[in-house]
């Protein structure tokens, strides 16, 4: 019994069903199929799981998926759609005759289902079972993240190397004679990404102002002085595991504000660091950044630490556990960002992130990336 | 009037809402606000749109989404988030307050969120409003998906170049002395794509007995006279469009069934595109690639022609309209593949796909790459 067959027998329902492609993470860790159409996922507790894809999909799923598909038509779509053309309803209604009783399914399950199954038979909607399976990381999904924490690290070190080698022309960055661009460090760092097989998206390097806004993802010229937030969270084409890291630079001379900042957050990163382990509160660890922050007379709040202090990694970018105060303990497995930082609208932000894996004696640091502020 | 007011007003509702990051089309496309994590898009009848942000997001918002955005904590989240801990059943009540009245929602809306709403209010599920919208381009929009387009030619002649230069050893294609495989060739069209700011993702490039599979992303060796089916899909970084496309290429020589598929896909596809006009029925134009196939003694079903002919294409590489049995009448902005193809188990399969916009007078082709089977 999984803990899936566990919670949905406890919520008196015979079977769970998903809905969607494999950019949904639940849909991608229980069928791993990998498809960008919708598919539904059909699992009665005690049982195998079971995809239902179209005739396009079948022969692509026998190959890849871990359980025998089933196609629509068998699946009798084709006949219930003579009688019902609506592809939501009739689609609720091939799922209900499949499961044959009572469903479980997840919160962000659509409502166009959701609503015809509820007047077939009883719907109840669980609360991130799932999510909180997908939490803890076997060690083979350990090792698919560690890889592309290698891909996101070799980036770094492009990006890192295009703003160490700039000239400075007039306050801006230059390469060849022309200004450097974050756009420019984007594609730097995406190029590199693909030649290790993953993909880039929304990176961020922002500069100066652009960097007081956590997830403004930056634009136009680098400029000396200031800082150049740069955060990385690329996705493996092969696998769908993430990665994600953030390093600050600053070319030139820093602004003594702004190697204050960096240096409260290199610290409130490594004490959090430290508390992190298996059983250690997430709330908890968070608390220790706001602290630390509030001793060296940062506030946490609308601005200051504006953000939690990490979130989980795996399938999706942003997944459980949570490091911020409504984080519950931590389990072993886990695979967590610790990322203080402090952003001053007129002053600019500073950011540093590190993947770690929690583990019952300490947090086991996937990142080895160098910290420097000056470039 | 929108559509979308016309729509809400007719099912009783007092708003529109919308929740999810812009991955989904729909709120990308209302909010035109890009975002990882979730963000609330609520529209009053006659009223702008509005969006509800993190305070993390709040900045950026400003600078970037189409209205004025509000904070989660404006809106009182945090205030009910006291009496109700359930961030679904929180959230629910936030939106119900906002609305002040009754709700339409799409059909993906999260069933976490439809379930503790229908107690508060009655919602009403549309029926594919904002995807009827998404369909109809502004000249705007075809701009955009023209620059996607020439991103997608590019890295076509990439990998074009990649094949007919390649040398053949032992029936497997070579570059320097190593094997060309669909690996090799698919990272040439993702750097190329990277180049034009655009990102691949799941692109095809499958060879023989893969081919036969559609929706095979292909890998391994590419090997001489077997068919290699290349199908890019990109999506622009920055506009969040995609455009389309498929080549079917065969190095050295072509069995002659190969060669007569490809005759009857080439010729089925400028059969249809000559049928597309404003008002043409999407399952009429489908018919006309069927038709073509009878003719030729190709089946449609289960092999042969197996897909539909075309789709929509904007915000999502799939979208509406349909040309195929289920099509009604296509529109003038509309943008649709035109991709006949031939699939045999033991022989392989054959596609080609242009990418059109839908004028009073014709088919507006998108598409400039050439059509040539040997290479």
């Amino acid at each position: 019994m999984t803990l899936l067959d566990t919670v949905t027998e406890q919520s008196g329902a015979a079977a769970y069903v998903g809905y969607g492609s494999s950019l949904d993470p639940d849909m991608r860790y229980l069928t791993r199929f990998s498809c960008t159409d919708p598919v539904v996922y059909l699992k009665k507790t005690g049982e195998q799981g079971r995809i239902v894809v179209s005739q396009m999909e079948y022969g692509r799923a026998v190959q890849e998926s871990a359980f025998l598909p089933v196609t629509r038509s068998e699946a009798g779509l084709l006949e219930i759609l003579k009688e019902e053309p609506d592809r939501w309803k009739a689609t609720a209604t091939m799922i209900s005759r499949l499961a044959g009783g009572d469903l479980l399914v997840s919160p962000t399950f659509p409502a166009g289902l959701y609503a015809p199954l509820s007047s077939l038979c009883t719907v109840v909607i669980d609360d991130q079972t799932v999510e909180r399976m997908r939490a803890v990381k076997s060690e083979e999904e350990i090792a698919c993240i560690r890889t592309v924490q290698l891909a996101t690290e070799a980036s770094m070190k492009t990006a890192r190397k295009l703003i160490h080698r700039a000239k400075v022309k007039k306050g801006a960055l230059q390469r060849d004679g022309e200004p450097l661009t974050a756009e420019w460090v984007k594609q730097a760092i995406h190029t590199t990404l693909l030649e290790h097989g993953c993909t880039g998206a929304e990176t961020i390097v922002s500069c100066g102002p652009d960097s007081a806004m956590p997830h403004h993802t930056g634009a136009g010229p680098l400029l000396e002085g200031e800082p150049i937030v740069i955060d990385i969270f690329p996705k493996s084409e092969t696998t769908g595991y993430y990665a994600d890291m953030t390093r600050t630079y600053v070319k030139g001379e820093a602004d003594p504000a702004i190697g204050e900042m960096y240096a409260a957050v290199r610290d409130a990163k490594a004490a959090a660091l430290k508390e992190i382990r298996a059983g250690a509160g997430g709330a908890a660890v968070h608390q220790v950044a706001v602290d630390l922050f509030a001793e060296r007379g940062y506030p946490t709040g609308a601005t200051g630490f504006t953000h939690n202090l990490g979130h989980g990694v795996g399938l999706a970018v942003h997944e459980l556990p949570t490091l911020g105060p409504s984080g519950g303990p931590l389990g072993a497995g886990e695979v967590v960002t610790v990322e203080p930082g402090l952003y001053f609208p007129g002053i600019g932000g500073v950011r540093l992130e590190d993947l770690c894996v929690v583990r019952s004696d300490g947090a086991e640091n996937l990142t080895h990336c160098k910290e420097e502020m000056i470039l």
